[in-house]
């Protein structure tokens, strides 16, 4: 007997389905997958509904873009893998997090009904959606203040991507919308709500981006309403609905969204789960000493301790978050493709267009072999990795991106290796910062197109790190994750051990630290060290002065 | 009666003639030029005449390009005049320093003599050769120490760009060539006796970049000992021939130097002089108050002074330097349109170069235009101008550049512009410490290709500097400064004051500070400030630990 599951990773960009086989001889082998861009992007300079200039720090999108990618990757996922609908039994979905949709109690965002269509706080906060930056300053205040609970397993600070912020940005900003919303959902449960028909809330993103914890439940209405009167029962009236831990069942797939989606009626629908903290699973890290790395557009680490450990200046901790009774710490680099492409699509000139096209391969690729000519320290140049902020262990949005030790000779090539190497030495900041808490690591286990992809920057991560980095070969890791987690929620196994067990991506290459490139590198984060404490820790607040001066004359 | 003259600015790229009115109602007339590039350009990279890699901080050229070039304009300038080659009275020439050259009693460099012709230090070390930091740096140490009296004049510190520190280079690195050759001069002094067949040397070029004085001479044999014992008598024995100062008669036309290079025989020549030092009297500027300002690959500022003030970090003072009776005092930036070329040169995209070709200018003048949408403050960057070291104040060729402040929306003309300003603020930094030490300005006097081609660019440093900025029109101002010099040796005019009224450039644009733009440069040069002195005086000295890093690896 066949069984499949199809597991769906909404990404920044784009909607990625997968089908999975569940049992039998070709268990865990990936049968087809289908993506499909989201038509609106994000939206960070103008809304698209009106035309309406958005100010700094702003990512918005679309969840007509969400619902649309759904009712395409589905059917063609099926179509592509040759199987039988009906032997789809379960789905599971994952989603970038905090994003955020305020919607009414039948589900549709406020931003469907023609009221609210050129409002952008109407509109999904995508989770780097900075803009909400002041409102979390003010919430790590007063919780520092008043020690709640809460702050020391959110490494002692609020990110402008959590929920809270944003939820009181938008009652803040556009109280009518909030005032007319039945409740604030993650895009997650958005989606897993359209294919259930009743509202769920995935605890795991809920612990990480909302500060909910089963002892305290989300931080209480006191502490609410010391921040904004008006928010004193934002948590019981916003984030309202039952919270499922990962692997639960949400539902069945009703008539209506069979139709609408082209999946099978009744078939199992996992909780939604966090895009990054889905993976855990399907990489085969269930146990601590090993640490999960998802490379990509942002660098997202799990570490995994059995003892409750506070680790300061992390995105968070949870219980049950990441493996089954075990904490799961969350921490990461909010900018790591992100800065390449960024590279790559102001600086290319011409003449690498020409020598990329005529090797066959992407400019970013073609700079990145330009770069590999040179050994650690050769350019001269280091980088401070904040074009998007620091989340960890700084997690301040408003730092900015430096590049040091230019002279007439360096080229473009040498300015992207520094950025590479910047993002290995936010990485070992973070490495330290666990192990300084007792939480040790003996390798990095390692997905994502960057992992995959590219071994000059996977080597420089082993040097950097003075660590193993096995990668694992899906393509598809999060969908992956997605669908053995639906597999446990549909019965086939018991556990997620036993899925995990049975279905995790294999290991496809490994990569050990060079000593002698280590030994240069050591050299090399001792500066970015200092620089990273320089600007980074207030001793020169220049970053924010500047930033603080561009928003000034911007509005003048 | 038709009097003329031809000046000769021999720059860092190529050589250009200028042929002068001197008397009559054209008095001052521009009537043609010519220009010729050195064949062998910088030689930075490779050796052109063996293949051999240089090592970093080499800038060497071939003094055959030289002669070449000067053969090429001066038949080339007349023509194009259409004057009598027989009214032409009077020949000056200035040029880059300190560039030196090893030469044989008979006026040859030792890199035409066929024992020398592959090796690189029997070329000519271009003003901009860095390589010999390490002896300017221990120059700088024991002068110091034993208080030698020009030190001070020095702005308290040698610069690699000097004679004496690529003196020393020459000896230690190369001790065939110093022995072989009879003495080491000036790239100016050597153009200078091929005309007129006999050795003098500029007393300007040698006060300011070999620490001479008429009242001590050059460093003493006892220092000159301390430092190493075989550069004891360096100064007496390669570094002979008389000093003449500016506009003083060097000889006349050879019989020889009028067939090699189509000059009238028996033309007055006046001593070389340094190629921005010589501008002053066709700027107008020979009373202390106003500024000279040369604006170009470098900046150089020329401050004047009736007293002899020792200012701190500023490159050198010279009685009689600048103009007569007057302390003339040199500073500057050693990149400023270099940074822009470089940043052309590597990172104009295809949509700019498109863009650019589309509106018939260049991908640099392009970017410019982009940049100048901006207002100050707005990009969020801010950079500090030290691609090829740092000057003035600081004084340390091993200092690097930095760009802060970078986003995912920032753009390639954003950094361009964050450059543009840093050197702005370098310029600040510079009248600030002359302003510390009681010389004042009141208004700049601008010349060179930025001045006159960059409002964007001038319109920045008026309001950065706060000051009245007013640009000289002529296109050829070294040039025409060098014929207004020849013109007092042969006697055309009496003293320099004389020829200056007749024959200066007059102002075409005058630039007046925007209070409001000021304003908002005053918070950014604050921060320039403040990175300047971080990274600049030794609180962190890691630009200096990344270039001894890069260096040592690339040994490896």
């Amino acid at each position: 007997m066949k069984k499949y599951a199809i597991g769906i990773d909404f990404g920044t960009l784009s909607c990625r389905a997968l089908l999975v086989s569940l049992v039998g001889e070709d268990a865990g082998a990936e049968l087809a997958c289908a993506v499909c861009d989201y038509p609106h992007g994000v939206m960070d300079k103008t809304l698209s509904a009106s035309g309406e200039s958005l100010p700094a720090d702003y990512a918005l999108q679309d969840p007509e873009d969400y619902l649309f990618a759904l009712s395409q990757v589905v059917p063609e996922v099926i179509a592509r893998a040759g199987v039988d609908k009906a032997d789809v039994v379960s789905v599971g979905v994952d989603f970038t997090c905090s994003t955020l949709i305020p919607v009414y109690e039948n589900g549709l965002p406020l931003c469907f009904d023609p009221r609210f269509a050129k409002e952008k706080h109407a509109y999904v906060k995508l989770w780097k959606h900075h803009a909400a930056q002041p409102y979390a300053d003010r919430i790590t205040e007063l919780a520092t203040q008043r020690g709640e609970p809460w702050i020391a397993r959110m490494g002692g600070k609020v990110s402008s991507e959590f929920t809270l912020p944003k939820l009181w940005e938008l009652l803040d900003c556009a109280p009518d919308v909030y005032e007319a919303c039945d409740s604030v959902v993650e895009a997650g449960d958005f989606i897993v709500s359209h294919l259930v028909g009743t509202q769920v809330r995935s605890y795991v993103t809920a612990a990480y981006k909302a500060q909910y914890s089963e002892a305290d439940g989300y931080p209480s209405e006191d502490f609410l309403a010391a921040l904004d009167e008006r928010l004193r029962y934002a948590a019981r009236d916003k984030l309202s609905a039952p919270l499922l831990k990962a692997g639960s069942l949400a539902g069945r797939v009703t008539r209506a969204a069979a139709e609408n989606f082209g999946l099978p009626e009744g078939a199992a629908v996992s909780v939604a789960m966090p895009d990054a903290h889905v993976a855990a699973p399907a990489m085969g890290v269930l146990r601590p000493g090993k640490t999960v790395g998802i490379f990509g557009t942002s660098n997202c680490y799990y570490f995994l301790s059995e003892d409750d450990v506070a680790v300061s200046g992390i995105c968070g901790s949870a219980l049950d978050g990441v493996a089954p009774s075990l904490y799961g710490h969350e921490a990461g680099l909010c900018c790591a493709g992100d800065h390449f492409a960024w590279f790559a699509n102001n600086f290319t000139t011409a003449e690498v267009a020409e020598a990329a096209h005529a090797a066959d391969i992407s400019p970013l690729a073609y700079m990145i072999s330009e770069a590999a000519q040179k050994r650690p320290g050769e350019s001269g140049l280091i980088a401070l990795d904040w074009w998007n902020g620091n989340r960890n262990i700084l997690n301040d949005s408003d730092l900015s991106g430096v590049v040091l030790g230019m002279n007439l000779r360096t080229r473009p090539h040498d300015v992207l290796r520094a950025l590479i190497e910047a993002t290995a030495f936010a990485t070992r900041v973070i490495f330290e910062n666990f192990e300084k808490h007792g939480i040790h690591s003996d390798s990095l286990v390692a997905a994502g197109g960057m992992a995959r992809k590219d071994p000059f920057m996977m080597q420089i991560y082993a040097d950097v790190l003075r660590m193993r980095i096995d990668v694992v070969s899906s393509k598809n890791l999060p969908s992956l994750a997605s669908a053995i987690y639906s597999s446990v929620a549909a019965g086939v196994y018991p556990d997620i051990y036993a899925a995990s067990d049975a279905l995790a991506s294999k290991v496809c290459r490994t990569y050990e630290p060079n000593e002698e490139n280590s030994r240069l590198y050591d050299r090399l984060y001792a500066e970015y060290l200092t620089l990273h404490d320089y600007f980074g820790r207030g001793e020169n607040n220049v970053m924010k002065r500047l930033r603080a001066l561009a928003a000034e004359v911007r509005e003048q």
